[in-house]
């Protein structure tokens, strides 16, 4: 067997993607800003079959630059499985065996679901900045329609990192009654200055590139050295000092010591590069900029008057897990969800995993986040 | 008293700024990369008075993108003092009552010593990016030409933090017999792969600026947005996760709720913003490529065979602070070369003050520093 057929085999194999699409016609979503906006396109796939009683629904939410994409392989030539593929499959910790778990892309992203770069059928041409400010409510009002559309009224769980941890928290707020268990990894249930002012950093990056030109470049070039310079600033936060330090310390690229010259690039720099170019290919400026606005914006307890309130309307059971590591969502920011479910007497359980990888280890750190998981996961589904 | 005078009465009062000139004509320096390279003028300040034994002389050693005005006014009606001007002036811990300060912008910067942006006597034109690569060491060397000028033999101490650390590390391993202390704030032996990418980011957002044109951008526009981008970068690493939560927090610009809209700011990408322009108008892009490739370069073991060898070539006493909460130049780093100095028995001193401001600890942090670094200067002083 073949080295490149094996994960096919562990995976999922072939999975579909579909397209589901609503209202106008039919009703359109009102946004939290308060325009009614549609028609949207929803990108989703679905993994495993659901039972007769529909309690089996995993909702998998993806973080900033995902996809629909979580797990398997779109083709059988396709060398890439989904973004989750560790973690999403059979006998793996979302079970495909026993759960049917769904995964859509976000509203405000590139990879399916409508998005800046749409078409606005108003005009015929790209949303451009034209596509409404939208937040992680409307991400998570745009899931519920899918899920709804599926014939699901209660899911068995709701689960993401990061951006994908603001909406498990945001869906069991909203949506309590449709929510037996929700779990939320390297995530916050509001970003720091420093979290707001990296994602800053990256916007003016992408609107300083001329070829930006105020979001109008679809039929143009594309603004890819500010994108680039934003996925590099990104990707920085993504890692930690230990997991650089171990990956690339101080080695140079090609050569074995330093010529004091500008062609000399530390490896750090050559792979930095590597992924701000990589990243053009497949990610839409645009989206860039809408999407970590709603990150910026989200502030889970903004509305109910508080953290506390917020958690206070949570019914679902909560397993949160922080990585020591993680300095952009640090796990002094998930103990404050915690704390305040605690409070409210809530089911929750909590973990920091001791990881070098920063806030990518619950990308990496599948086997120790898995076993919790599935522990947990299990625990619910006996319940239900 | 006005609150404007206020300062100027408490400090220095108004300082002179001076420019040394050295080779060719006479002997040129010869560069870390090979290069005999001339001629170099040094712009410096001078502080307090040296003595008749010229043994009360210390040297400030700026960081990154500061400049030799370290202390006091240009003028009278100057509202901005010197960089330092809460630790240098009469009774301050660097005690111009006692001792002769030396100040002097680096080779390779902006601010009145040779740069990428002085006039190259060959071309009659800007050197730009046909300036040769320098290091920390060149720096040293260009200051080693001005304490020779200035007929002093022997350094009371030679002190900075950051970038300024580097070079009083490299000067004590340089010219061990020209250095009687050394005091080396929020510094490293060596940057961290995390603090390369950083710099990595803030040159590729320069180098992409279209106002670059490869460096020869001096008779046309700047390539401003591409500095800006660098410096917001670069002003995020400088202070912390919890001074920018105590600064800014989630606060807005100017409205009290979110619009949910792109003329939302939190108060925090102002700033950065804000910053990032200010800067525009002071600092020279290629001296950013430079300077940040001569940090990134620096590695004080490597000529020696590493970090102890180097240690073992010090004679100064040493007294090494470093910041709970800087990130850029963690007290891990301050660690090794303690550690170092301990194995090879030399006198060092080390504190970790416990601080919010992050890496500008150094520049912030005066009282609780000021009074660490009178009291080592003072025992030196008393010994010598």
């Amino acid at each position: 067997m073949s080295s490149e057929s094996t994960p096919v085999a562990e995976s999922l194999g072939i999975v579909q993607e579909h397209t589901y699409t609503f209202g106008p016609p039919g009703v359109p979503i009102t946004l939290e800003n308060g325009r009614a906006f549609g028609p949207i396109d929803v990108r989703y796939e679905t993994y495993g079959n659901l039972n007769a009683e529909r309690t089996n629904a995993v909702l998998i939410l993806h973080a900033f630059t995902g996809d629909a994409h979580a797990a398997g392989f779109h083709t059988a030539e396709s060398k890439h499985p989904g973004w989750w593929n560790d973690m999403v499959g059979p006998g793996k910790p979302f079970d495909t065996n026993k759960y049917f778990v769904i995964c859509s892309n976000v509203l405000g992203g590139c990879r399916g679901t409508t998005g800046p770069g749409s078409t606005d059928p108003e005009t015929g041409k790209p949303y451009g900045l034209s596509f409404p400010v939208i937040t992680i409510r409307d991400m998570v009002n745009v899931q519920k329609r899918l899920v709804d559309h599926l014939g699901i009224q209660r899911l068995l769980a709701v689960a993401g990192g990061s951006m994908g941890g603001m909406q498990a928290l945001e869906w069991s707020v909203a949506y309590p009654e449709m929510v037996a268990s929700s779990i939320v990894l390297a995530s916050t249930a509001r970003l720091t200055a420093q979290g707001i002012a990296f994602n800053a950093v990256g916007r003016n990056a992408i609107m300083s590139d001329p070829h930006f030109q105020s979001g109008n470049y679809y039929s143009d070039q594309l603004p890819a050295q500010g994108l680039s310079i934003a996925r590099m600033v990104g990707h920085i936060t993504y890692l930690s000092d230990e997991s650089m330090g171990m990956k690339f310390g101080r080695k140079l690229q090609e050569r074995a010591a330093y010529g004091f010259d500008f062609a000399d690039q530390f490896q750090v720099e050559s792979y930095l590069e590597y992924q701000g170019d990589k990243f053009v290919d497949r990610f839409d400026a645009n989206s860039y900029i809408y999407l970590s606005k709603a990150m910026d914006y989200y502030d889970l307890g903004e509305r109910y008057g508080g953290l506390d309130f917020a958690a206070a309307r949570i019914t679902a059971k909560v397993l949160v897990i922080s990585f020591t590591s993680d300095w952009l969502y640090p796990p002094y920011q998930a103990k404050e969800i915690v704390f305040a479910l605690m409070k409210a007497e809530k089911d929750v359980s909590y973990t920091e995993l001791n990881s070098p990888y920063g806030h990518d280890s619950f990308l990496l750190e599948t086997k120790r986040q898995g076993r919790l998981i599935s522990s947990f996961l299990g625990s619910v589904y006996g319940n239900c």
